[in-house]
Order: C-alpha cells, then structure tokens, then sequence
C-alpha cells in the first residue's frame, strides 16, 4: 500500500485549483470598488482564466446548480452553462485544465459523454468532469419531478451513470480513423466498439459519435462527502473537492478517503484530495484584517440568513439572532454541508448572527486571513501533514482577489519548492500527474 | 397579408449561412489532395469560421445526430458535439450567427433553454437553436428506447418542449441585476418570473439560472419537412433550412410554408427558407465540371449504397445496380427525405447506382456545377422567384471549398446588389432583420 502516513516528511508539488464564481465567493466581494462588475460575461471570464493560467494553476472548476431564486448568493442566481463557458475558455487558453459540473440525476449518460469528449478535444486534453448528484428539491421541481430522488438512489444512478460513460469513453481505439485519402479508408471498423450497456438505471448501446479524446477519459472530480459520496469518490474520482473548516478535520477526511480508496484497490496516489479555501490576502496580516472586515461589512444580514437557511436545509430566519443555534429537524439538503455547519457553530461556540455572517463569507470553507507568508505557511502545514494534496482556491472577488493571490502567494510556494514553475505539459492528467487510462478493448487485444 | 407572389420584382439582400461538416458535404470529398484533414480538429474549425465571417455569411450551421456506426458519411461518424464546438468558437468570431443542432425527443427543456442562453451570452447574441425531433432508431437506443417515438408524438413533444424553452427566456426581465454596489442591490426580485409549466410532457417550475441573454431569444430555426415539420416551422420558426433538388419543388415548399405561417397569424417575412446548395465551382465551367467528376470519381459504391439505404430507411444495398429503384415498403427513416430521392429517381430516371451516387454527393440536396457568375445566376433566378430567401451553403470540402465561393461567388453577388457588404449589427437577430422578441412579462406590464 502507498498510502503515507503523516510521519513520514512530504516532497512533491501542490495542486492549486481555481473555484471560478463571477461575483466572488465572498457574498459581499462584488460590493467592493476594485470587484469587476460580475454577470454573465466572456470577457471577465477570459481575464480570469488569463491570471489563472499566468499563475499555472492545475485548473478552472465551475461549480453548478439546476435551479435558482433571488434569494441566492449572488455569484449563484444566475450563471454561465458551466461546457458551453469553459469551452469558449478553452479556445482562449493554452495549459489550464477545464472541470465542469455535471449532474447524473438530470442528465443522461450519452449526451454527458459527448460533450465532455468534446471539451476533451477542443481543448486539447483539458476536461474534467465533477460528477455531482444535485441534492436541490428545486432542482427537481425544473425537470418533471415533484421530489428530489433519496440520496441513496442519486449515488447508485451516479455509479451505473459513470460506467456507462466510462465506457462511451471508450468507444473508439487508437487509430480507428487512418482517413486514407488514397485508399479511401477513412474508419477502422475493427476498432469501434458497441457498449451495449443494460443496468437498472440505464440501456445505453452506443457507440460514441465523438472519437476518443487526447486524455482517453477526462479527469473524474468528485465533491460528495456523504457516506455515499466518499464511496463514489474513492470508487471513481481523480480528484476530490471539500469543503474542511480545520486541519484536523481535513486530516480525518484525507486519511479516510485514501483508505476507502486503498480497500477498494485503487492506489490512493492518484486520488487528489484539494479542500477549498478562501484567501484573504493584504501585504500585511494587519492589511488583510482590513480587506476582511471590510468584506464582512459588505454582507446583507437578510441574505446571510437565506444562504445559512439553505445551507442548512431549514429557514432559520426567525430564531433569535444572538443566541446559539437551535436543535433542528433533518435537513432537506445536503446532509454532511449541514453537518459541518452545525460543528462549526458548536466547537465556535457562534450565536445564529455568527453563524450566518461565516457561513455567507465561504459557505463553510476554509477561510485564511494574512500575510502572503501566512497564507503560503497554512497551505504548507495542511499539504505536509496530509490534510490536502492541493487547494481549490476560492477567492473572495474578482479578478482582484485571485490576482492577490498569483502576483504574491505563488512566487512564495515557488521558492519554498512546493508549486511548479512551468506547466509539465499541455493535458490536465499530464500537469496532475495522472495517467492516461488505457482503452478496454485495446487492453484486452494484450 | 405581406406574403409576395413571384410577379412582383423581389428586391434585398439574399441570406447566406454555412453548414459545417468537417470532412466536407461530398462523400469524397476529404480525399482531395487539397483537402484539410478532418476529425475533430478546433484549428480547422476556427479556419473555417473565420474564412466564413471574412465572407460576411449570416451564420454557421452545425447538424447533429445521437448516434453512429463506422457506415456513416465521413463527416458523420464522429464529431464534435455542436453547442462546445460553437462555444469555443464564440470566443473567437465577433459578426458570425451560431447555430447549433439539439434535439426536443433525447433533451430537456431546463438544460436546453441553459446551453442556449448560455451560448447566447458568449457570443453576444449570434445564438441559433436548429430544433430537431431526431427520426433515428439508433439514437432511440442510447437512451434507453427499444423504439424511437412515432413522428406525431415527436412534434407533439417538441411544440411543448419549444413552449417551455421560450417561457424559461423570459425568466428574466431586462433590468433585473441592478447590482448596486452603494445599496447592496443585486437583484430586482420584481424582475424575476417562476414560470409553473405543466402540460403533457413537461412540468418545468423555473425560473431560468441564467441572465436573459442579448437577443432576448436565440434565433429558431427548424428543418423538418414532414407536414407535422411544416406544421412547427410554421409556428415557431424564424429561420428554415431544406431540401430542394429543383426551383419549381423549392418554389412549391416556400409558398406552402409562407402560407402555413400567414395562415398561423405569423408575418411570412419574419420566416426566411433556405434551401442547401452545394456550390461545386471552377473559374470556368469546365473547371468546375472536372472538380466535380473528381469528387465522383472518390466515391466508394458499397459506402454510396449504405448512405441511399440510410436516406431511404430501407436496406437496397441487395437490388440490382443498374436497373431503376424498385418499390420499397414505407420508410424506417424520415419520410420527406425517402420522398425526395424517390422523387428524384423517378423524374431523373435514375438507376439505383446513378441514384446512389447523387445521395452520397448531396444527400438530396441541390448541387451547382459551374463558374462563379453561374452559381450566382442560380441562387438570384432561386432569390428572385421565390423558391428561396438565402441559402445553406454545403462546400463539398474544407477548407477550398468554401474558400471557392467567398472569394469567388461573394463578390459576383455583391456586384449584383444582392449581399451585404459588410454586417448590420453584431447579433444575428440585427444581421437577419429579425426583431428580439418582447419579453411577455414587461409586455404583459405594458
């Protein structure tokens, strides 16, 4: 097994992925007079990817949801289609990896295969793929469906979905198309391949009308901390996002990921684990107090609420503000987001008012306030004792939050050795060290 | 009652868009030495986009199907997948509409109404929704449907699922994102519409998770030719691509078609029929006729005969090549396709070979041989009589043949007065003359 355990000293680089939300991740970073004014627009969308990719970051993830109302977060109320917005990034980018969300329960395995194996192509090798199962009721109530399906249910139709995929994926082997002009031989029909897939969820024969992709299969990402959604990451994912408001509470997460991997007989290695967080950065600690205050003076107690409320699964608004959090009824969300609020406001000991006013600032994440040292000292604490293998950066505002981040956190993980200096090359798996999965039926044929 | 009659002289410029098939429309076309190599190739993709909007044309036009088999057309065995192809090129054309394939029978409306919007907002309004019912038995298969549905329930579907997709535009009234940074003001929730469809298909709560976009409606285009085809363009369409092999047939479909749409209460002007033309062009006419026996001379027969018995929806490939096509029993496939070449064969008496060679040339569609000042003669005698308001362009391959007609034909027809010679706005609506549609709810205001 090559599972490490946290005595022995970590080498290696860290991931850095960048959570794009137009508006900022801070519900109050759009109000500050530097935030570009947010919207569904390409052209800020370009100049984030432009930093981004200035600061080599591994890749841009787009985040979704299949509903709306105006009482979201702002970056969350309306939004770009997460494939149509990073393959128009795609077009304008070089070495950035692209991972789009995409919902197994409102989607259907044929159409998600294709367009991610066009994004694959159009990208040259960039896609990922975070596989979510869309735990909103309101998300049910816009395609036909009067209650949202039972966890249990999402995660087993997630598993078949992904399979199914997996072998869309595979369709086409290396070298089905020799397009001869002088012979005329434009397909290798030998090596197209019909799935012919019959499960519970899904009949699906193929094959796949896009050829296979340069990655073979983009990279599988996976968000889910449910029971469930640990077993579908540590079954299938590459790479896991997290929301791990401590270190210990990311250690815990980390190594029980990477064991529920190991016993499934995978090497954990190649499952990155990257919990979000929330730089706040000035070039003093004292500066970045400044710009976090400022940031939580921005925020809309009414709104706080709301978001808390759904976060929590339950309308909180009308308990008292400056007492602790009541006991609550079972969530109507997402079980384990609920969970990790309700620890947080408990081990803080946080009145509602607290709790509201953390929760609209990063959603539960991690958020990390000082110094550009302070900031490059916690990323390291956390990646040397293996409660990450990177970060999904979520900064407060745009562009200027991220730009904090790339002119003045990265030179600092440079010299310290624990981020690249140049892309390792032009795929997503070749720049997270992932291999490219061989094709079944090639791997058959020996 | 606007609609003309052929004896009032016809004046105004004639639309033109782009149908893009990678590895050209003609069947041989990729085996011409000055062929590009096809596959889903983004550099090739933007080449061509950009050798389009230096011609001025309206539009690129991508087709779609749900399945394959290595029998296909070149062109139509793997591709990208139409709304991330037109993304990425979004990013990098300013003039040019973009329209994408996507089918109401294997969608939904929530995510088809998303894509659009979506790429609506990319590209600064140059959208266009191509909506098809797909007939196609082997897509039935990769969603889970031993039987793909009868023509009548698709049309049915797809009125409703057109319905839907139109109110979830209108989610959002123009102004609703005040974004106030002073007050705080994100979102005018007075601007925010829930649109609580439930009819026999769909029930769609809403509202919309994206911005309304510039056009207010992607452009609606429609290319069935069935009467329940008709039937829905005529309702619902702005823009109708068909296929018409002769002036006297494309003349008796456009005046069938106006009718339908004055006889729905539908000014017939805002409706413009494009029939497919594949312009096989020379400097001289014998330069153009040698072209096109070249490109004849590179068609495979088994390969012309898998086509036609795609087309027909009957295997033929068992008949005897050179006598007529025998009767057949009623098509699998789509019935206005079958009619057309059986039609064709007829009037031409035709062989079942000379019959197989002109499917797998066109696929039904009107082929032009000749020099630049004859194309122009024919698409002005087709203008003029009202057998056409534009064309769909088909280049028999890429990227010369399109080069062909922009730098040859496009000039003969500016001379002429018939094509623009520069764009009239940035969105496709402004460049088609068509108007964006008025929001119901700030209608409804007054």
């Amino acid at each position: 097994m090559t599972e490490a355990s946290p005595t022995v000293p970590r080498t290696g680089k860290l991931r850095l992925g960048l959570f794009i939300q137009i508006a900022g991740h801070h519900i109050g970073g759009w109000r500050l007079p530097e935030a570009a004014r947010p919207g569904e627009n390409l052209a800020l969308g370009r100049q984030i990817a432009q930093i981004a990719e200035r600061g080599l970051l591994d890749m841009l993830f787009l985040g979704d949801s299949l509903s709306t109302s105006a009482a979201s977060s702002p970056s969350l109320i309306t939004r770009f289609e997460p494939l149509t917005f990073l393959s128009a990034l795609a077009a304008t980018t070089r070495n950035i990896g692209l991972v789009a969300t995409a919902s197994t329960t409102y989607g259907d395995p044929f159409n998600t295969a294709r367009l991610f194996a066009s994004l694959d192509h159009l990208s040259g090798g960039r896609a990922g793929w975070n596989i979510v199962t869309s735990s909103s009721g309101s998300a049910a109530l816009n395609f036909g469906l009067v209650e949202r399906p039972g966890v249990h249910d999402r995660y087993e139709r997630a598993e078949e979905f992904v399979e199914v995929v997996k072998g869309l994926w595979d369709s086409w082997e290396e070298g089905a198309f020799p397009r001869d002009k002088t012979t005329g031989t434009y397909v290798d029909p030998s090596r197209l391949h019909v799935l012919d897939h019959a499960g519970k969820h899904f009949s699906v024969r193929g094959p796949l009308n896009v050829d296979r992709s340069p990655q073979g299969h983009p990279v599988l990402v996976q968000a889910g901390s449910s029971e469930d959604g640990i077993t579908l990451g540590a079954r299938a994912a590459e790479v896991i996002f997290t929301a791990q408001p401590t270190l210990p509470e990311a250690r815990e997460f980390y190594d029980k990921i990477k064991r529920r991997t190991a016993e499934l007989g995978r090497d954990p290695e190649r499952l990155l684990v990257m919990p979000g967080v929330m730089p706040i950065i000035g070039r003093t600690r004292e500066e970045a107090q400044e710009l976090f205050e400022k940031l939580q003076g921005n925020i809309d107690l009414p709104l706080a609420l709301a978001v808390l409320s759904g976060e929590l699964g339950h309308d909180v608004s009308g308990y008292p503000l400056d007492a602790p959090l009541p006991a609550l009824p079972p969530t109507t969300g997402t079980v384990s987001r609920a969970e990790l609020l309700r620890d947080m406001a408990e081990r803080e000991n946080l009145t509602l008012r607290q709790l509201a006013l953390r929760a609209a600032a990063a959603r539960g994440h991690h958020i990390l306030v000082g110094s550009p040292t302070e900031i490059a000292d916690v990323l390291q604490e956390w990646f040397e004792a293996r409660g990450a293998d990177g970060f999904n950066l979520m900064p407060p505002f745009f562009p200027g939050g991220l730009e904090l981040f790339v002119d003045l956190v990265i030179p600092e993980l440079q010299r310290r050795g624990l981020f690249r200096t140049a892309y390792e090359g032009t795929t997503l798996r070749a720049n997270l060290g992932l291999d490219v999965p061989a094709n079944r039926y090639t791997a058959a044929r020996g």
